[in-house]
């Protein structure tokens, strides 16, 4: 039994486009309608065919539709769920990919009153960007994190569900602002920090922009991944995300702080002490299958 | 030509086993002897066969060296300079490995008096530790700073070089003060940052540590990595390159603070600034052969 029908998915970027790559390898029987509101995502997604139609609107990618995920930025969804509105049919469920949920919610309720929204967030993705950087398996062995309302039918939360464990995902539901704390913990300050590291490292006068990236292995390289992910999309998550980025931005700045005293007044076994501790939450995570544990993520040294 | 016949390995852990595999397949004529000041590392080096000879004290393993690579945490180098001081041939050069320089040439100077000092730092490693982690390709593409004394010999300083070179790394040298804050920058203050983060995370009352790792895949769990790295080597980092560090750090958290500023004020014109200047910095170094240009570390997503 296939939990939806004709899946409708406007933004065909990394994730939309790997939803859409997933869902034919997945549920090939599965129609999926794709929109995106820049012209030249439209003509590359046409070209690449991981759609069975692409449209040039938004509403026309609806119309027919029983699942429509939005794939834009958070600070897209509340004009997109306006430009939809008219033409979505009384029975599709609306969703997203998100990676902030309690303003998304706020947004698509507002915008889509009395309407089944289970929004969605998969915790997955690459650094890279547009239709082309998407494949069908971004989303195997991942969590994808469900933030219906309170008030939510369980039958549109279930067939929600459905599709991203057929996807590959295993899904976990949580109250919005829960997840926003969650994920500013787990995403949001570390692409924060490691946007805000790049960016010291090539404002220093003493040491030039050529030397930072010659000796970047010694774990500086690390950070400039996350920190090559897309701009519009994080601006938003951070606008979006703001109290609980804040909260847990001010711990982290109090715990640097204390690294910062320990170091200056040469206290090595408060240093000592954080640096084994943090190795069993690496163990944890490798053990859980959400990291590889191959030396240096397997990177190559030939 | 080899630039030495006889190497002494002093430390056998992840960069001084690695060292002494990759001599054996570049230079397998030159003859390795090794030492640990930990008995069961000299049992497991032995089993593992990487030395041809493991002895049982520093100076044994440094009297018929013509090379000496002191491979031990940086807070260990006086100790040990003092240990092989005795035994060490009037022609040995000594040189080490350490993450930190300028504290180290001036211990390595001031326990060998009159000695060929030629410090070294392989900008190269895992986070896995110990004699079982090395492996001879661990230098291949990376680069090894040399830091020897204004008035060091010449010829001495090419002759380590060349040991490198034959390694597969390239050699830069230079001033060790400049480099203790090229790497504060590029290695140290990502990696305390990196353990800090993961501190906080597992701190956090709102949220459980079974989320953290759950969702890590959000970014966190790239600096999980570096916060796995050896406890020791990293306390003995920070004590020793105190100054510099202290100077990045500093710089670091202003520009946090600026960023949090533009949080809470929602400006999303300075967020997304930034967010477009660091692309180009990963583009660099994957463009220079610092980093894998695949996708999420080339991680497998099956």
């Amino acid at each position: 039994m296939l939990p939806f029908a004709r899946v409708a998915i406007v933004g065909l970027g990394l994730i939309g486009s790997s939803i859409a790559r997933a869902i034919r390898v997945e549920m090939p029987t599965v129609a999926i309608t794709g929109h995106d509101g820049d012209a030249s995502v439209r003509e590359r997604a046409t070209a690449i065919g991981f759609c069975d139609d692409v449209t040039d609107t938004a509403g026309a990618a609806v119309t027919d539709a029983d699942l429509v995920i939005l794939c834009v930025p958070v600070g897209a969804v509340a004009g997109v769920a306006a430009e939809i509105a008219a033409d979505l049919p009384a029975d599709a469920i609306v969703s997203d990919v998100g990676s902030s949920k309690a303003g998304v919610l706020a947004a698509l309720q507002a915008a889509l009153p009395g309407r089944a929204v289970v929004p969605a967030h998969p915790v997955a993705g690459t650094e890279f960007s547009g239709p082309e950087a998407g494949f069908a398996t971004l989303f195997k062995g991942r969590w994808c994190i469900l933030t219906p309302p309170a008030d939510a039918d369980p039958a549109a939360v279930a067939r929600v569900a459905a599709v991203w464990e057929r996807l590959g995902a295993q899904v976990e539901t949580m109250e919005a602002r829960h997840h926003d704390l969650v994920l500013a913990v787990t995403s949001h300050v570390p692409h924060l920090i490691a946007y805000s590291i790049v960016g010291t490292a090539s404002d220093l006068e003493e040491v030039t922009q050529s030397e930072v990236i010659k000796f970047s292995a010694g774990g500086f390289r690390d950070f400039t991944r996350i920190a090559a992910s897309d701009p519009t999309m994080w601006r938003d998550v951070f606008l979006n995300n703001r109290e609980a980025v804040l909260e847990v931005l001010q711990r982290l700045t109090e715990d640097v702080t204390m690294l910062q005293r320990a170091i200056r007044w040469g206290d090595g076994d408060a240093l000592f002490d954080l640096f084994t501790r943090t190795r069993a939450i690496r163990r944890s995570i490798i053990e859980q299958g959400q990291d590889d544990a191959r030396p240096d993520f397997g990177r190559a040294h030939e």
